[in-house]
């Protein structure tokens, strides 16, 4: 690619926006061209509009942009990555998208949309030739993609694995979550320091529903729900980064802990999403330790973009149990966006400039 | 009662060990006679023998104390409170009963004897004439009862009111334990800082049996294990005291959320276990707040002995679903042999002096 | 006292204000007869209004109170409690002294009024009095009376008996400091989770200045500073509640480390200050162990209104080093503030009623 | 260079030594040869013998190596990397220096030895020719050299570049230590969650005599020791990685703020040792936000070896204020005894292969 596409990144001095800067810094494909912000960030150079957060120098070429505004669209770009807060990508992202912007949302603004996909590509790349229903159906130029909300992502990338291999009947998952999830401020810290909040505001709903869009099937129109129940408990841990899950599966046949760890650490997803720039490398990492995966020794693992599961084993009541971890602003957020970005572009649905 | 029963702490100087120190200072009706260590400990007073870790000061009659051997049994004490590491007490317990005194133990050693209760009073006070098979069988004059791991006892008393109303047939629970659990020095800290563990050796399988065993049936010979099956994920979290589990359940008939919100509020547990002095008040503090019970705000609720539910709602797959959090040094160990104690004196199964 | 003298908390749905509530709790001195909060709480029942982060239950009376505004006063009280933000305090406490009400104040607002004292009863009852010039100048029936900022009060408590005895010459203090210090929601969890934040805005030139105020002379008129030099660096860190601090002292003369642990040790303030209700007891614990005071295990000294000290010993640039703690929203906010009215009613400042 | 140097890792399965494996991995100079630890582990793979807690994968040369007993030196390297604990270090590393061998030490055994200097090579890459007088009296072939102690790192860097331009006199300094400077198991989490412990073992004389060294005079014989004084306070704090600490300066001569930041931002250290692989880049990162540096955004800067600065301001009683920090486990122990030994290298003190 002799020339890089131009994107803009909406809402990025949050901390998924930064998330975004961070990870598109030097990327092969993509230039940043815009950064937009609130009010209060419009017309500020970034580096002094952002109270940044990441652990990493905040690159110099964005330190220096100035921060236009998300609407009105006076911007010129191919791909818009939006870290959106739902209400304002429900206004913002079909905009975009009308103007023949391609906008890979971390939104939860268009998820139940029948024609809007949630991708992971290393799970249901082929979900992304809905948009050319999409297209159709609203007369848009551009598109929408969005993926899963992060408590979702990493365990259905193993569930993914399971269903190919013996079906999927019955899912128990119960989440403990970082503060990062909580966005910026957030969680205050009195609530949360040596303590559990045993509530996150709707996103149980979310764990039990996204992942039988993307492990459901497309039919060339529109997704038919995957055909199983799921029943979801989320939990706010004090981890500062990765969410954590322990699930109980009841799969469509039985299946030995040998069997599926086998199909587990096998699983590599669609040959078109393995050789993205940021494809998650390994895309499953199944641990054998008794006691990983752990947050902070693997939220690391493949740049933050792989799933890693480990402490498979029977369960008492349905087939097996299991622990799944992924990164939740990288994998599940910031990185999740990027990698539907290339995707879209692997598949021709983004023109290379 | 006019004089008090002598009583022994064996295994003082440790974390369970120092919250007996702490609960039975001035207890109504034990007075601590004797305090036991290890080898290192014997033969210095115990202020200095022991690194206190209590969050109020040492009492000062335990200070001076000197600590003893456990074994050989040379103390006079009618009750034993049992802190012993499973292989110390496997030993020591049983020599304990043969000399005629109760040991009232919070070790895992004998609760899978088939003539060994696991009580909690609230829960199966009735349970506790077992002992008299018990001491038949084995021709003691004293006694063992022991109270369930810590993350047993919260929710059992839950399960129990539930499983007195609607019948109980399925349970799938997932812990988030704190770090107090583990003893001391415990977990390392660079272990769990900003960190989940999901794995404690041994615990799963204590949680999915345990509770069957509490929840059965005295025959007047031994106890029918209730007839329901359990399924645990276990955790260790950033948490200094107090363990929370999301529970969902499975009944023998469908309740709605208010009928086991109603059966909740009103469980009060067997009359004769009700007003102890160490009795908790409430049995069960059932929360309606959207994100209770939390560790730090709940961990004192009835001085650390109530059990604290909220989150009472519908689940998908089974019933309900509810959070349940108990305090697992008090309530879940010390706490809890302390209040087996009162129940055996009430009972008349040790006689007061 | 045959009946209980009214009091308004002002700015009682914050978290010190929450703390006022669970200090007056069955004060035998003092009852609550209002409660004020922001226009957002106005109009509600407390329980209602008032998300609560203590961890004992909320009183049952304070549930059931309706939230007023804080201006105009149209309330009547002899004691006005103030967890106002400066801001506003600037204009509400003089509105209530001009009614004739003692305003005991939290907030920084008129700590550096000439004629508004400073006081910690246990080092400067005496300044009290100060109150009478206030009356005077201002045309006051009521009194603003304040305690010194959290971080600056166990420290002025151990230098107060330092300087009887020995003099005092030059400070270096450091300081740690809880969470709860920011308020709620107050400091981000990510921001200082794994994490020290070495900066506190303002915080610094309060804990240079106030102790100066504290420990110096009342003339009858007007309080001369002490003439010492501080130099102070505050940082936060994730702790919950309570202030450490490393000091380092100049004394006016040499004192022996043998001599200085005497002095603290028998540090009991002035007589007046000795018996009220909320008194701290002790007034100084000096620690031995090598590794005290620390926040965990030493919070709840003296119902939190202890001033702990440890690690006393020779410093190669000054004379003494040592560590300080106190529980800053009690000692150093709600209990501060109340300790504060108890001794103007002992003194005669506040009628009975 | 066409070959790599052969090192050896001693005490390779604590956090140090796993550090050392970490940074070691693909380095251009050096190959790890050799990996030792104790008893428990000779004769395992490393990978089995060690629980690795980096958040990096273990490298897979490591994981085949097999464990080497340290003593008897039966392998031949021409640099030993020793994470031992300070007894053992006081036996092996003469064995090893008589043999031939390079030791870059992270110990303490050694540092207060005439003639062994403790180096940091950005500050005092000269006193690296100690070694020549300590070969000459103690009859090696080989030779010991050592960083020093975590906490005297990054303050020692700052310091450098103001007594390089005013003089210092006077330092007071207070640290907030990260637990992964206690080793591993190191502290327990029951000690430190919710907590700050101002007191560790033996550390607070060597923050305050170390520097003195590292800033002091290199004769050609020997070093002569700095002429200022120094009072430290040292903490331990809740942060995994990385050491943050308030520092109070009286310089040789009044320095404003203003001169002050130029000096510290210009600061490059000695020609000789700018280069170097793993050399600080920058050597001193000056942060001009009011709350840096922070230990969860400021650690990796630099990969870990650079000294962060911030606060920069007027001190009350000395002249200058600050706040520094530096990795602990990088640039305060394994990268700084890794940076020795290409110091070493560079200057011909260890022939390459």
């Amino acid at each position: 690619m002799s020339q890089r596409i131009p994107v803009a990144i909406l809402g990025a001095t949050g901390t998924v926006g930064q998330r975004f800067v961070q990870l598109l810094d030097h990327h092969p494909w993509f230039e940043v061209a815009v950064l937009t912000g609130s009010d209060r960030s419009v017309g500020h150079a970034y580096g002094e509009a952002c109270h940044w957060l990441m652990d990493t120098a905040m690159p110099e070429w964005a330190a220096k942009m100035q921060v236009l505004p998300t609407t009105p669209v006076e911007y010129d770009v191919a791909v818009a990555f939006s870290a959106l807060p739902a209400g304002i990508a429900k206004e913002a992202e079909p905009a975009l998208a009308q103007k023949g912007i391609a906008v890979c949302s971390n939104a939860s603004a268009f998820r139940k949309e029948p024609d809007v996909p949630i991708i992971l590509p290393e799970v249901n790349a082929d979900h992304a030739n809905l948009v050319k229903a999409q297209r159709e159906r609203r007369g848009w130029s551009g598109l929408i993609v969005t993926n899963p909300n992060c408590t979702s992502t990493g365990m259905t990338v193993a569930l993914k694995a399971l269903q190919d291999a013996f079906g999927l009947k019955k899912l128990f998952a119960v989440s403990m979550q970082a503060i990062s999830g909580a966005g910026y401020p957030g969680i205050a810290s009195y609530d949360i320091l040596d303590n559990v909040v045993p509530y996150i505001g709707d996103e149980e709903a979310k764990v039990e529903w996204e992942p039988r869009k993307m492990l459901g099937t497309f039919t060339g129109e529109s997704i038919e729900l995957a055909d199983f129940q799921a029943s979801a408990h989320t939990n706010r841990v004090p981890v500062s980064d990765g969410h954590t899950l322990c699930i109980s599966v009841e799969l469509g046949q039985p299946a030995s802990v040998e069997d599926a760890a086998q199909v587990l650490r096998a699983y590599r997803g669609p040959e078109i999403a393995r050789d993205l720039p940021w494809a998650p490398n390994p895309v499953i990492d199944l641990r054998s330790e008794p006691d990983r995966p752990q947050p902070r020794l693997d939220r690391r693992t493949g740049k933050g973009m792989s799933t890693v599961v480990g402490r498979l084993r029977s369960d008492p009541l349905f087939h097996l149990k299991m622990v799944v971890f992924s990164h939740n602003t990288v994998r599940g957020a910031a990185g999740g966006s990027l990698l539907n970005a290339e995707l879209l572009v692997k598949m021709g649905l983004i023109p290379a400039p």
